[in-house]
């Protein structure tokens, strides 16, 4: 599909979104800190998904996306291949609505993955860890079942769903100077933009993503989407690439992508945990990173920051080493 | 004193403590969870004084200790010894109303809680780590300078401060059946049950304290104050005995003192960060591992818990060994 063709969501489409799954999700709540804004130089407004159920805004797209189904194709149940967040927000979200959730996984997950998908009533099926035997086992079950697809990001639905997180900031935050939130796939950022701009145009809306892996920056650049090839980061939210819908959601109303280092990611994320008492995951603490080694952009403004989850293993927490 | 002599608060005394201090402190969040829920077999409510500043309900009843001073006695300062969360409340609290805090710590002191107290202002004084060094250098400085000592619990209007928290909780939550907190020297639980039990007079108020640091359940038992030797507890926040003071009130107001191990300690504080995404300090732990091992008495009740505080060594965390 050549790109111009794709149709975007407007601000409406995230609106009515938000209307259908209001009484689903939780209402996450804002948190603000003196100290933080103290150390960041700006007032941040800390939009906590880490607080969604399943510890990540993903659940809001999943919703979405199985709510807008017809009862006929409800009844066959959802489908995906992911090993993260996007796995468990499904596998709850389609037992909320009383349909299977099929999921494959790869059978090197790790077992707590494993765990949190079963735990939400998933129906799992393993398979070796390569992308060509996801899809495979994907669309095995999928012919099997009847089973929709729904993909992690790439999906007009779940884009809307994932958008209601800004609307809730902004409806408790109505003059922020800039929104900004991490990018991995692309679906939050694409429903935070998508909302903001549609009716806050005067608001900036920026991305965060590791320097380690940025390739939605260098895709933006270069008006080309480039593959996320082996990226290392502890970030582990953000490690896939840009779809054609996200690329060009985000190409049409983001502001810019910031790439922070992995230091300032840890760094970042030690500050948030030790001042403000919130357990938020490696991919959250980018776009405060961002903020942190780009003062002067931010300086008194008022910024709202998505903070995507709070999903951590923690065995092993990044300032440990 | 004889213990019959002693005057101790009314749920007015809170009540009135709560309209000098409510500009001053965060209202903090009371926080549910299902799946917190559905594991202790009751539903709870928890007050999260670990996002009240300084990261500890100590701030409410350092505020209010504070504003209770005339001119005559403020200009001179405050004093206190201390290496602890009351320390960090009491120079953040002096601060706000412009007057010095002199803290005397111990010269052994974590660096963190060095740091903590002197970037709230305080003008730290070192000495030997023993208790006679604390007390003395303590009364040496307060000659000096006029400053008024505050205790971080054996005072009536700590304690009408800390029970400023159970105020705030029951004002969301009139409906609770049970609250419970914990109890070290007795501060927060005094002023816990001084108001619930003066408001609410049909909610059950119960204590919580690690079976290795007993000396409250023991004290009450016997009706005799026993001192709080060496304890081994992680729940570093209960480390010290009742006063005459917490003891009369939780003698007359408190239904009972549940003792919980150390590993469920653990237990507890690990589960509540990774379902709730919350940083709850050990001895925050305690009330809820009370709840985990007690399950038939908290079985479908209505359970408000005080969490305590926030503030944990980030390197260090107990389930790792």
């Amino acid at each position: 599909m050549a790109m111009q063709d794709i149709t975007v969501p407007s601000h409406l489409d995230i609106e009515n979104a938000f209307n259908l799954i209001e009484n689903h999700i939780n209402h996450t709540p804002i948190f603000t800190s003196r100290s933080v804004n103290s150390i960041l130089g700006c007032s941040a407004y800390l939009k906590c998904e880490n607080f969604q159920r399943v510890g990540a805004f993903k659940f809001r797209g999943a919703t979405h996306a199985i709510l807008r189904l017809n009862p006929a194709e409800a009844k066959h149940g959802v489908i995906t291949h992911s090993s993260g967040n996007h796995a468990a927000a499904l596998a709850l979200a389609a037992s909320q609505r009383g349909i299977p959730a099929y999921i494959v996984m790869p059978e090197n997950a790790p077992e707590i993955k494993k765990k949190a998908v079963a735990g939400y009533g998933g129906i799992i099926t393993f398979c070796p860890p390569t992308q060509n035997d996801r899809e495979q086992t994907m669309l095995r079950i999928k012919e099997q079942t009847g089973a929709t697809f729904i993909h992690p990001y790439d999906n007009f639905n779940v884009i809307c769903g994932q958008g209601t997180a800004s609307l809730e900031l902004m409806q408790h935050e109505p003059n922020l100077d800039i929104v900004i939130a991490p990018v991995g796939g692309g679906g939050l950022l694409s429903g935070t933009a998508s909302y903001v701009k549609g009716r806050y145009p005067k608001v900036k809306v920026l991305g965060a993503e590791p320097k380690n892996a940025d390739d939605a920056y260098r895709s933006l650049r270069d008006h080309t989407i480039y593959p996320s090839v082996k990226p290392q980061t502890i970030a582990d939210g953000l490690l896939t690439s840009l779809s054609p819908l996200t690329y060009s959601i985000i190409n049409r109303h983001c502001d810019g992508i910031l790439t922070v280092s992995e230091q300032a990611i840890i760094d970042a994320m030690r500050m948030v945990w030790e001042r403000m008492k919130i357990i938020i995951e490696p991919s959250s603490a980018v776009p405060v990173a961002a903020i942190m080694e780009n003062a002067k952009l931010f300086h008194n403004k008022r910024v709202g920051i998505i903070i995507s989850g709070g999903n951590v293993d923690l065995n092993h927490l990044p300032w440990q080493g």
